[in-house]
């Protein structure tokens, strides 16, 4: 598979008030040695699992400690070892309950150093914290990358229209499919020769493609303005396929997706949606909006910074149905909403696609 | 005048996830002595004649340098003559362009600390930069608060619906009035024997009541749980006035003014509007909308964790008016939106208290 990702966003940005140059992206060093711990479930890996299957390009190897049953079959092999195939990160891949730093690994992440590569973590825990490793990233000249922590010295928001496409993939709650939406279509796109570049917003996007902005952890003040960022002035006929945060019917999260709706500037939109969710995950007291309400709800928000906004498609997750349950769900739908649907793990996004690069 | 707050923010709370407690709010140790550096006009001291207008009874004084040619009107004092006088803290109550602290002043917080008194700043300098500063204040036994600094860990929210009842200043943009009109209604909600407490979500405010969140510098996945945390469980005839900040039709900052919606779970909303601004401050290719729209989409907003929002009643900043243009504006609007009217600097606040308290 072809990476998702030709257009680096810019490291640096101009702000309006001066000269000064601010990195505003979070850019991590490919291609990655996993580190899988000691982990014994599936569910522990995610993380590696993810980019084994999205970027396969990115992952030269896995390394286990001893009691770990879980493999992603690549190859085994040590941080010298994949520093010898021109590995460019030790990635921690796996996440015990809690997204704490496990000290049984502390010694690998010093091995990772040794043979000079960056290490970089999606845990809760700054690597910096860890007793000596900055001292030895420094003396080794390699990077600490905490893909939760934002760059710093994000800009406001200006509301500016930017150049070129930009699709954007929003839910009726969280946890339902946006990111693998979004790359399933920035890989539909490049597949039919479409300038495409997918736009991480969460830390597994930002591993997969090696770049972008934890929007979730932005200071609010500057959620608008990183999302600006995230998607810059590209060519009139390029597309940002920009990965979703969060959902307007969280009580929680609404705002960080807000920011990210306004600062995107979505010329399109697909909704995504497990239909058989009926109320908000982590807030059972809040239902789940119609898509119907949902699709009012979002061109509204989105129309404040671009009036032409429209909603393209829905993306549902449909794994606990079977073909047939599937088809009549996806029948009904089309015939009230009038919008192409899909499941991106599972059926042609063909319909979609048209009905986005269709003016 | 009566404090605006009598009943404190509780100053840790208990994450559903655990039994460790953490501190949700700033809270700055009253009364101040105002320090006024060598302001040399009205608009650098704003933040000294807000405290003065708006808690009076937590002024001691005013300590100015040479050249300083603004008076408060506030008796000259040092630190130690204010800390005799029962002083708390010494708030830095000049902001010069850019929001740094000057280095002419660095002595003058030196003998702040010496006195006795806490640093209160809401410089974008954080105080600990100072060199020395943070050492001399710790072997004081004293305090460097900086007021743009959002309490550590906040919680996500929840969306339970807590006791007792709530009313959120929003705005059709950012600086219109949404921090005055939330003083004044808590103002004569109080004169009327109502229980009721201003809480204070932005740095001025904070300083107004002593503590409360700055919301446009929290995280924005923890948005709308610090506003939880802003206005908590209370009885049941207890009114919450809830500083609002942004607005949902500013291209920057509507994310910040979501959570904060969400959060607060209004039980009534005043919405506040400067009548000659067409568009949005600092963003002027964004018209102001209309009254109708805006009431709209913020009781559409609210209702996601409220759905008995109310809209009761609209504030205008009227500065720029005369009696007869401000007579026919309140007529025509209550005319159309049927919504008492009102400034809070101008004219009185009994009919929009009526139809807050009218259940």
């Amino acid at each position: 598979m072809k990476p998702l990702l030709s257009t680096p966003i810019p490291a640096a940005a101009t702000p309006s008030s001066g000269t000064e140059k601010f990195a505003t992206t979070v850019v991590v060093r490919k291609p990655y040695l996993l580190f899988l711990g000691e982990a014994n479930h599936y569910s522990q890996a995610k993380t590696a699992f993810g980019l084994r299957d999205w970027a396969p390009e990115a992952c030269v190897g896995q390394w286990s400690l001893a009691g770990c049953t879980v493999t992603l079959e690549l190859p085994e092999m040590n941080p010298a070892e994949a520093a010898a195939k021109g590995a460019g990160s030790l990635l921690i891949g796996v996440a015990p309950v809690g997204g704490q730093v496990s000290p049984s690994w502390i010694p690998s992440l010093f091995a990772g150093i040794e043979a000079g590569l960056d290490i970089v973590s999606g845990m809760h825990t700054p690597l910096a914290t860890i007793p000596g490793l900055a001292d030895a990233a420094k003396a080794k000249g390699v990077r600490l990358v905490d893909v939760r922590s934002p760059p710093a010295n994000l800009p406001v928001g200006t509301g500016r229209k930017r150049s070129g496409k930009r699709l954007l993939t929003v839910g009726t709650d969280c946890a339902l499919g946006k990111k693998y939406t979004a790359l399933a279509l920035a890989k539909a796109l490049r597949e039919k020769g479409v300038d495409a570049d997918f736009r991480a917003s969460g830390q597994t996007g930002i591993l997969i493609v090696g770049s972008g902005i934890p929007m979730d952890a932005v200071v609010a003040d500057f959620s608008a303005g990183a999302a600006e960022c995230l998607s810059p002035d590209a060519a009139a006929d390029h597309w940002d396929i920009v990965e979703g945060q969060g959902s307007l019917f969280h009580p929680a999260y609404a705002g960080v997706t807000l920011g990210l709706v306004h600062g995107s500037q979505p010329d399109a939109m697909v909704l995504c949606h497990d239909p058989l969710r009926t109320h908000i995950i982590a807030a059972p007291t809040f239902p789940t909006p119609s898509l119907k309400v949902a699709i009012e709800h979002y061109l509204q928000a989105a129309r404040l910074t671009n009036p032409n906004a429209r909603m393209v498609g829905i993306s549902f997750n449909t794994s606990a149905l079977n073909d047939i349950e599937r088809a009549k769900l996806f029948a009904d739908t089309e015939k009230e909403l009038g919008l192409p649907c899909f499941d991106p793990l599972k059926t042609s996004l063909n319909a979609v696609v048209a009905r986005m690069l269709a003016e």
